[in-house]
């Protein structure tokens, strides 16, 4: 594996299933693939769960690991050809990232969405730009429009508690007070169809994603009918995609505008209810009573914390192939 | 051992001394141990020291380090249950530290006194929390109210340097221009009276100590008095831990209202004449010329830099009691 | 080696450019030299590619490696002795600097010119103290006045590259919106005189260098005049040397004062014509149509990726010696 970006990195499903499974029983046992190979870790954003999980992984496959910490107040890099550069940005990108790509045999990137651009951001400008100019295999610790390693761990942790072969799996939409990335809903809803579950997304309108990740899967708007019979629940926030709204949240930056009781949507009892005593998942970090009430977080169902243990588990699988294709 | 947060915590105190001369001289012989074990240092607070110290004693067990500085502005922990979460809080403590607890085998925890509440320091609410839900062995790299690698590591100094059996150890309050936690002389207290040593501490009225941690040693308010034959001096600043000054720095909180010549208190050439040409000692970082005078902090008999040095063999003993007795 | 501040630190500099290419061959060879030994990499100042490319350099050797970032704003050390330290310097460089000492085998040190002092700058004021007090090897990951590792990679660059036995190389002062230190011309220039080049040096009236450091090249005014048949051309800004604009932007500092083409001197297709079809260098990060324009730095000649990478094997050459010679 040369890329890491997107479900279909991952080739056969299944197969990297079965593999993650086998790496969860044997994580030790790969340290010959990394013998004197350094993972660079570059976080442009903050991060807990992917820093310490991928530092680990990386680890556990015998591994050299270097963190790089890029303050964008800091350490602006240009980013078109043809500037004069006087002003405060110190390097340009297109010295900046092979000299990284010198000093490690390969690279995980975190890079969030900046909207300022949509089109900047549905392109992935700066996880692109490594991918092009590093000359070394280049994995998303979550960038722009996709979060693939919570994906894949989200999917690993299902097939460890799915009760039936085909479970239904709703992915729910909830309130937050700030504006995320549809990352991780994206990444969420494509890796869930590809794994051949039945998928429902439901949001309040408004929030529909982008339907190049959402393929496959059922939109219902109406909450608790979606809930009906579910065996697994996705809770998450996600900012508007839409062009006339993309970044926004609309409870917070068009009061009044929108007639839908926000509130409502956070995940209790109430809705846990329809469910075939369905479990419980979110990425985290989360907002507590916004999302999901405590109840239902810290009940028998929930899989929060056996999520964020996997991805110890998706970030070392990958690694591992990406070992194991190197030159 | 399963946490380190005390000096009851080692146990037998002459056998931990014993085991940690011998780590000094065969530290990288426990190699075994560490292997494919990780260490995950997380500091709420600044350190130089600690950091270095306890980094290089997890290496010198050959486990993998994960060092994680949580900047408690970028990243606030809700602590309270059934909080709506729509503030500033993005992660509650009850999902972060499991969390953290995934991804490592033994974590240290540094976290200061914050001095907003004597009862949340006193009861160590921080380092509580880590110990009941990280689900992992926790030491404390210095919390609220102990710092228990340091007093292990001066008692280490001290016995390396004792001339008698039970030598006198007098611990000085010494001025300082800040509000200074009461986590050292705490340890370093009740550490030396688990020594076995002959212990006096001196300070002004109004720098008591919490007796629960001073028990067995002698108060003598007449400085003077107290270095009389002393063969350590350990001088150190601490802010009142008395209900009604509780953090405050009496000089510079309350001017005028104590009757008390404060910068007479810098250990110096006067007060070192009256001891048994004792050892001087601190934890460091120290103000020169506040609580030592230079030519005593320089002298032949300073212990500073072996206190520190030690500190890398204190961490070194805990951490390997902690790998033997993991599951 | 005991300290690496200077090209006079490598001896013969012959014997030492053969070892560097043989480690680049062999790089993973010499792990029996860092084993339980741990580099110490202590950054004043940002850093991307020495951060980087001396951890790896360190690890490539088998070492711990551990990287402290001073934050001179919140770790303030107090230099002078005699100081009551009742202000905001928390701790004495002569306590600081032999504890950091404890817990290294090796300590690298990055603190650019502060410009405050010529005489504290050229005197080296802080690396000379790490090498007074740690009591440990010190290498120089740029300091005030040269840069070692830098100028050390460029000529392993150019041995790598050259078409002829004796190669002139042409280091030309470039506009730059800031106010650079000299270290990096410092360096080269010294390191390409005792290669045994034909060494031009080429700047305004008003940036001459400290002639120490550029004893046996070449001085010549006239840009034009000094690229005529160069086989290497090394760009760079510095700012004023001489005591009465030291530190300064004589274009920003003195606007119109000297009767100078400022911009004349970004180096492009008109300058490189003139050349033996040279080879283009800097040290990065650059500003590109500032010190060089895109065409001539994507050009086929460029060098700037390869000196980048070179900088992991100046590094582990350097650090390899020390580990040798430890006692």
């Amino acid at each position: 594996m040369r890329y890491y970006t997107n479900v279909s990195d991952l080739g056969d499903l299944q197969a990297a299933l079965t593999e993650a499974l086998e790496v969860k029983k044997h994580r030790y046992d790969y340290q010959h693939l990394g013998k004197n190979k350094t993972a660079l870790l570059i976080f442009f954003n903050n991060s807990l769960r992917t820093r310490l999980s991928t530092q680990k992984a990386a680890q556990n496959l015998g591994m050299n690991t270097i963190v790089l910490d890029v303050n964008a107040g800091a350490w602006k890099l240009e980013t078109e050809r043809g500037v004069v550069m006087d002003g405060d940005k110190a390097e340009h990108l297109l010295e900046a990232i092979p000299v990284m790509g010198c000093y490690a045999d390969i690279i995980g990137v975190r890079s969030f969405a900046r909207f300022e651009s949509k089109k900047d951001d549905y392109e992935e400008k700066i996880l692109s730009q490594f991918i092009k100019y590093s000359g070394k295999p280049v994995f998303s610790m979550e960038c722009a429009t996709g979060h693939p390693l919570q994906a894949f761990a989200d999917i690993i942790t299902i097939e460890e508690h799915k009760e039936v072969k085909r479970p239904k799996v709703v992915m729910s939409w909830a309130p937050h007070p700030g504006r995320l990335p549809q990352a991780v809903p994206n990444s969420f809803a494509q890796f869930a169809v590809a794994a051949g579950y039945e998928v429902v997304i439901t949001h309040p309108h408004g929030y529909e994603l982008d339907p190049r990740f959402t393929a496959g899967a059922t939109i219902e708007y109406d909450q608790m009918k979606a809930f009906e019979g579910a065996d697994f629940v996705y809770g998450k926030n996600w900012s508007a995609f839409q062009d006339e709204f993309y970044g926004k949240n609309l409870e917070k930056d068009f009061p009044g505008q929108f007639n839908e009781d926000w509130r409502s949507w956070t995940i209790g009892a109430r809705q846990m209810a329809v469910t075939n005593y369905a479990h419980f998942m979110h990425c985290l970090p989360v907002r507590r009573n916004m999302i999901v009430t405590d109840d239902v977080i810290e009940g028998p169902r929930s899989l929060v914390i056996p999520e964020a243990a996997n991805r110890e588990i998706s970030a070392e699988t990958v690694i591992k192939r990406m070992l194991e294709d190197l030159d």
